[in-house]
């Protein structure tokens, strides 16, 4: 993509553009790898050509994952490849794989109920279903599975686990994601199947319950490389040291093209600073571009750290990060005096169908870890009915994002944002 | 399964455990695989099972082909994979794959109308979308570009060819098929791309037309096999020389579990014949389960062949192969003095919301080419709207298929096959 910077006017189509030019430019660009690079520099270059202030990089070191072929079949009498990928993080199996039974649980907290016999030398299975809902509610309840689940199998002596995916589609894509391993629990492979699959494997256990799978995996774990952060500001026209922060992961998975993870985000907030400098907003506007924020919230962690000293002149933060459905309520995390203003913004948001919400925002992912700091923050709620139907999967790509709706998340972070740059309040009181 | 013939009475669900059983105890079944022998020995078992007074296999000669590895990537600058599988048939590519430039067609026709100078050394890219139908009307004017590609590619020197799946769905799956080649032109590898990929790969040609592709696939064909047609018969109980044939085809794609394709036609008319024994049909019901459909209708050919002599007492033959949706019309086949008939069979049909059709009824994939040979057809139309978003690809799974609208094709089945059955009617005539 060329957008300069003349051109831009009140561009309402900038962040498909944005997002089209990422996915289709750059594509896939999984934390340290060669595509993250690209991706870098992508993002570098267009902040350049939309004329910001200031453009930078700020790199920081990560452990790299690197995936490898996944297979799994299941033995006779069935003889079947079922759909798996590998969780991110995850060790490999050796070469010949890992055969063995098979043992189910519903969820993560069955299987730390579980006793050693039940588990010892077997490959777990979870297979906890994911509700869909318009705020993905029920994605803290499932996910812990992916998450926590290899610790907890390996410490009953499991040699694998694999988990139903933490989607909420039919479609036959298994949905990746970082998985955690704890020190002096035994590191074993842990991979997730599509859910039609899950429910093939059901339906096999019923009939066989002493049915053999075979795992292999060859991922690698070669060791710490660097990533980075891309940040880009417009200078405040009257309070330049005052920073109002927006900002989207930049990194995905590996397997789709993070259109809806987290590409929308990132056309979202560099489309909304790009408008808003022929206005002259009074405050700086920060736009972070966070790396390595599927690896664990990587590079929102060395922001922190290295703006230490400067966080107190954050007055706000905000990250877009939940896909590219319309923004539906616009919740806080704030100090209580400074709810009176917010109900001002909010009421400019009323036309675009977007309702007051509760001062529980946690602002996003990356953003957080700012909030624990102190920095106040808001999130645009965006409507994540399908959102988990594409999350993480190979099926995250460009045609999932409705134009309309990007629009009008664009427009949402327009007046967010302007109100909050061109204000004098101090949201932390 | 374990269904014995005592329970069944009138288990309108029948059709939809024996898909269930078919697609999770046998699953993909790729005509001359291992899984296609164990697919028979399932419908043997079967057949038996639910009572049957005769059953047997007929075997024949087919090529057997073994899909491999496919990776497809495109070059610098945008280095990204892109989602492929190798049609059906298709040789594979040298070990290190075939690098060249992309030239794109809209359609099969456009790339018949290209010079050699456009096409030599090149891969082609044919970018056919398919829209939706109930009918699935637009499939015949988009197969063409995946069936005969390869031939008019490889007479203007294209090294290789990829088409846009032939498919209705943006979900990112690619979609297989036969494919054919022609005696005297070279044979080029062939495959397809899925429907987001193929919007990927028209954008990326829009920035760079001199755009690179790597393609390699490791496909085999190691020769001749053996595959068999499944056949079972209820005895007709006053004219059991005239036959009743219902059919639908075993064999799968190996991607999906062939639930869609064609496992609920194969449930359908299982479940038809087994539930009329009870009632002592006047005619024979003969249920064939074809083998190597997908390969091109290898097994009905050699079903045609084989029972050349006895066709004449074949008084009707219908097939079910489009999928689980409901069946919405009655098309006949059959001479015009049957069609009086044919009108009354209809009002029977009509409390289950089924239409009057014309009479140009193929009556399916496999019975078409008995209908060539005089047999009269029917075809219980069923809604195909999605069935092209399924077809030949890894997510045609048991979960696709609505129980409820597989239990009213069953009713359809069974008024049909048990009116025809019953009646003394010549439909020739
Ligand atoms: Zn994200
Ligand atoms: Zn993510
Ligand atoms: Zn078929
Ligand atoms: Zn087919």
């Amino acid at each position: 993509m060329n957008v300069q910077a003349e051109s831009l006017k009140l561009d309402k189509d900038l962040a498909y553009k944005l997002v089209e030019s990422l996915t289709v430019e750059v594509g896939p660009r999984l934390a340290g790898t060669e595509a993250d690079m690209r991706s870098v520099v992508w993002a570098e270059r267009q902040f350049q050509q939309l004329g910001f202030d200031k453009v930078w990089r700020e790199p920081f070191d990560m452990l790299y994952w690197e995936r490898g072929q996944a297979n799994l079949t299941v033995a006779a009498p069935f003889n079947q490849s079922l759909v798996v990928t590998a969780l991110g993080g995850s060790v490999g199996t050796p070469f010949d794989g890992i055969s063995s039974q098979v043992v189910m649980f519903n969820t993560l907290e069955e299987l730390t109920q579980a006793s050693t016999a039940d588990v010892k030398d077997r490959i777990v299975f979870i297979n906890h279903a994911l509700e869909k809902d318009i705020r993905g509610g029920f994605y803290g309840q499932v996910v812990g599975g992916r998450a926590r689940g290899a610790v907890e199998a390996a410490k009953l002596g499991a040699k694998a686990i694999i988990i139903r995916s933490v989607g909420s589609s039919n479609n036959r894509f298994a949905h990746t994601g970082q998985m955690r391993y704890e020190e002096g629990v035994e590191r074993i492979p842990a991979a997730a199947i599509s859910v039609p699959d899950a429910q093939q494997l059901s339906k096999m256990l019923a009939i066989n319950p002493e049915l053999t799978l075979s795992l292999q995996m060859s991922n690698n774990l070669p060791g710490t490389v660097t990533s980075h952060n891309v940040i880009a500001e417009i200078t405040g026209s009257k309070r330049p040291d005052e920073i109002v922060l927006i900002s989207a992961h930049l990194d995905s998975w590996d397997e789709g093209t993070g259109a809806l993870d987290d590409g929308a985000g990132v056309g979202i907030v560099m489309a909304t600073a790009a408008l808003l400098k022929q206005e002259k907003p009074e405050r700086t506007i920060r736009v972070v571009l966070f790396g390595n924020e599927e690896g664990g919230l990587i590079g929102a962690r060395a922001y922190a750290a290295r703006h230490h000293q400067q966080l107190a002149k954050h007055v706000f933060a905000s990250e877009s990060d939940f896909g590219a459905g319309r923004v539906w309520r616009f919740d806080t995390g704030m100090g209580e005096q400074a709810l009176g203003f917010a109900r001002e913004l909010q009421k400019k948001l009323t036309p675009l169908g977007i309702a007051m919400g509760p001062n529980t925002a946690s602002g996003g992912p990356d953003v957080s870890i700012l909030k624990a700091q102190g920095v106040p923050v808001a999130s645009l709620m965006q409507d994540g009915t399908d959102y988990f139907d594409y999350h993480h999967t190979p099926n995250d790509t460009l045609d999932k994002i409705d134009p309309t709706a990007l629009k009008q998340n664009l427009e949402a972070w327009l007046i967010m944002t302007r109100e909050i740059a061109n204000s004098q309040v101090n949201l932390r009181l």
